[in-house]
């Protein structure tokens, strides 16, 4: 009887709007009721919720597994910066503060000096290494934090893609020279593709920022870029080659083998929560999430299929196949107040990449039946199979949902051959490419005349004539689009 | 020629005072020279070096697995606290309001509230909870997540010890019933006391706070505390029950499986990265820390003894060596610009467990020498039993610092009989058990008269007939010391 009880309920825990008729709406009902995260009363502050965690959990794990192979190291700097410090370099505080959250006091008393709440930690972190680093034996120096960032900003908040606070990892990199430095920056950028082509399951867009764009402070910003169902990018995480712009005002210098005093070479890079935002915007449907296999904690969810008749007998094959299939960490969903049904609902709106269904019949004929997330699709598994079944099934739908990202990306690129054309692309929600000299002045005329800003220029970059916008000279082609 | 210049820098790196005769000197140094931590220019803040936190990575580890196990998860809540929910509970906010670190500007507007930093996060985590729980089928509900605290103290700063910033993890559970928090607080200090005992090495009291000293807001706090060689206690993990104190200002409210609206029952529990403090102090000596091996990222370092003759055939043989104990992660240390003594004094320093040299006679003799760092005994072991002795050396290292800490701890315990008794021992920088009233008034003046504070009641309290301070009835005997 509870179950007629339950059902009732079920309208209110799915989505009232589908994902291609008010994408915003569908983002945020689906954060909220698949309890990825919740809203606080902090403005513009969310708290990650298990569901979200534990993706951010994995990503950190995997990052961390190709990080330290190559000699990095986890640290932990302090969370406030002192003002005078925050503004040594010129170019960044301009870019920071106007987002800085302050302390002034603590307890009853007032600081002598304000202390600015970490936006990102260059400054915090130079002022150690100038300490640090002496001799070229120091170098290179590889360090990275997990750590929480507050920005302040003033624009509208969305779940993971905009938070004034967020988790991020930031990896700080000291080198001899600048070829090192580069390829360090170079380096990071191939592995975060790598975290979020082949685990996240999001196809990217790779290149260099224009000086425009590029982080306050860096020589150059490598980035890579996503595009949303919204037709807006999402930039998933940029590389930067800082030069010598950080050593120089914070004096990180050390003694070359040669015994000759120099500055040293940097790299900064980070990746952050709203890769989380992505995963659940890229691939979820009007059902709920779908969480790449490979980035999912629970693999699959089993449902017994339980009449009174049978109950014990499918129980305990449901736990018996929980204890097999262990390595997928699957969830046993042995509730007895939920109906199957509800229980379907349920973890397809957690976006549980793979649900295994057993009932009496299964049991009769040894087998189970397994259900794609991705594409519902149903499948009787001989239980001997089983095993290997659920892997073949996990490794088809993490290449189909990346597929289906690649082949969305690659359908919504537009390469255009005027203005007309260019601003025609970017109000249909195009990811423009297009020839352009890479001014500051144009790229600001682009900006306030189409809301588009310049998102990247690709490494190996056709080569253009002149700019589709102000019809001056052009090397290359770069990609514009609208943003979050 | 490089190696004397080295040589002659190694007074520079090692300690240049010995732990009996300056503790707080010799641990102050020790931080620094090993790369635990450094001072940073935010006062009372320090940096977490690589050689500290991947010791609190593998506690994390650690105790993730545990509590998984159990079911509960990992989340973020918000750093922000608004005022007006800060102070929602009244004992919990006299407790912490002086040490609070106020948000009062972004960028350049004044916010309408004050923003705490989090001090603890009950107030944060219990406004969500308060909308998330609604039935019995909510509950349990056991969340935990590892965050950085802000406590402003004025007090003088200790590394690890007391920090104005430090990292921790903060579970926060809610339950139906009052036994049921009542158990989850004990099993987690069950399992903290095994994590500290069992791969810190360090061995503890265990009970229950006085209600002078439990945690303000908590119905009862329990407590491990570790004694430090200063004769100090320092309080290494609080697990608390929190009865209904906050469920009822927080409107944390259950429908019960009759249907009756009920408060819930919840439960918070914190250890933090003093532990990582505590394990410098207990176990160091006169050349550096010793990292007790289960918490230990590195378990040996191997160090090739090298000449120029047989330089090639030595260096093939670590690398073969390292390979095969890689389950150890071993350090090789093969660089050539240090002298083998150069190298022992560097991983003495900070704290390596084993070395295991190996020189052109133990490659002839098919063998290596293992070198504790604990009591520094060398033992010649042939290559092929080489995975089983090194394994047996470390868990008797293991051992052997568990057991010398317990011999510090016991033979410092001193039950007194008088109050003079009780002054002297203080004095003497004993942990002392004495007969107890367990009056707010009596544990003033012993606070204000010896400098002690009541530590634990321990769990299976023996019985006492009066207070050894004031005169008055006592039930039973309690620890007291004075404490970080």
């Amino acid at each position: 009887m509870a179950c007629k009880k339950e059902e009732d309920k079920r309208s209110l825990l799915g989505l009232t709007v589908k994902k291609e008729e008010d994408l915003s709406e569908w983002f945020t009902q689906l954060v909220q009721k698949a309890q990825f995260a919740d809203y606080t009363s902090v403005s513009g502050c969310m708290v990650l919720r298990p569901n979200a965690f534990q993706i951010w959990e994995n990503i950190q794990q995997i990052f961390n597994s190709k990080i330290k192979k190559t000699g990095h190291k986890n640290v932990y700097f302090p969370l406030f910066i002192p003002e005078h410090l925050f503004e040594k370099e010129k170019e960044h505080v301009e870019g920071f503060e106007p987002e800085v959250a302050w302390i002034t006091h603590a307890g009853d008393t007032k600081l002598r000096e304000r202390l600015a709440v970490r936006p990102t930690s260059e400054t915090i972190i130079y002022e150690s290494y100038s300490k640090w680093i002496r001799s070229h034996r120091d170098l290179p120096l590889l360090l990275n934090q997990w750590v929480n960032i507050v920005r302040w900003e003033f624009k509208h908040p969305r779940p993971f893609l905009r938070t004034r606070e967020f988790l991020w990892q930031e990896g700080h990199t000291v080198h001899a020279t600048k070829k090192e430095a580069l390829n360090e920056a170079l380096y990071i950028l191939s592995e975060y593709v790598d975290l979020v082509e082949n685990y996240l399951a999001i196809p990217v867009l790779k290149g260099k920022k224009t000086q425009g764009e590029k982080f306050p402070g860096a020589m150059d910003t490598f980035t890579m870029e996503a595009l949303m169902p919204s037709g807006k990018a999402l930039q998933m995480g940029t590389s930067h080659m800082l030069g010598q712009n950080f050593s120089k005002p914070f004096g990180i210098k050390f003694l070359s083998e040669n015994g000759k005093e120099q500055f040293a070479w940097q790299t900064s890079w980070g990746i952050s929560t709203r890769l989380i935002g992505a995963i659940i915007m890229v691939h979820g449907d009007n059902r709920g999430a779908i969480i790449p296999p490979r980035i999912a904690e629970h693999k699959l969810a089993i449902i017994p299929i339980v009449f009174d008749k049978s109950k014990k007998d499918i129980l305990k094959k449901a736990r018996e196949i929980k204890e097999k299939l262990k390595e997928f960490n699957p969830i046993l969903d042995d509730r007895e107040i939920y109906s199957p049904g509800w229980k379907f609902n349920e973890w397809e709106l957690k976006g549980i990449p793979l649900r295994l269904e057993i009932g009496p019949k299964d049991l009769e004929k040894k087998q189970v039946v397994l259900v794609r997330r991705d594409n519902h699709a149903r499948k009787e598994v001989k239980e001997e199979n089983l095993e290997k079944e659920v892997q073949k099934t996990l490794e088809s739908i993490q290449r189909s949902l990346f597929l289906k990202a690649k082949k969305f990306l690659k359908s919504n690129i537009v390469e255009v051959k005027s203005k007309k054309e260019f601003i025609k692309a970017i109000n249909e929600n195009k990811m423009v490419l297009a020839g352009f000299c890479e001014r500051g002045e144009c790229e600001e005329s682009i900006k306030s005349e189409t809301s588009a800003t310049n998102r990247l220029i690709p490494f190996h970059a056709q080569p253009a004539k002149k700019c589709i916008f102000c019809g001056k000279p052009a090397k290359r082609k770069s990609y514009f689009s609208k943003a979050y």
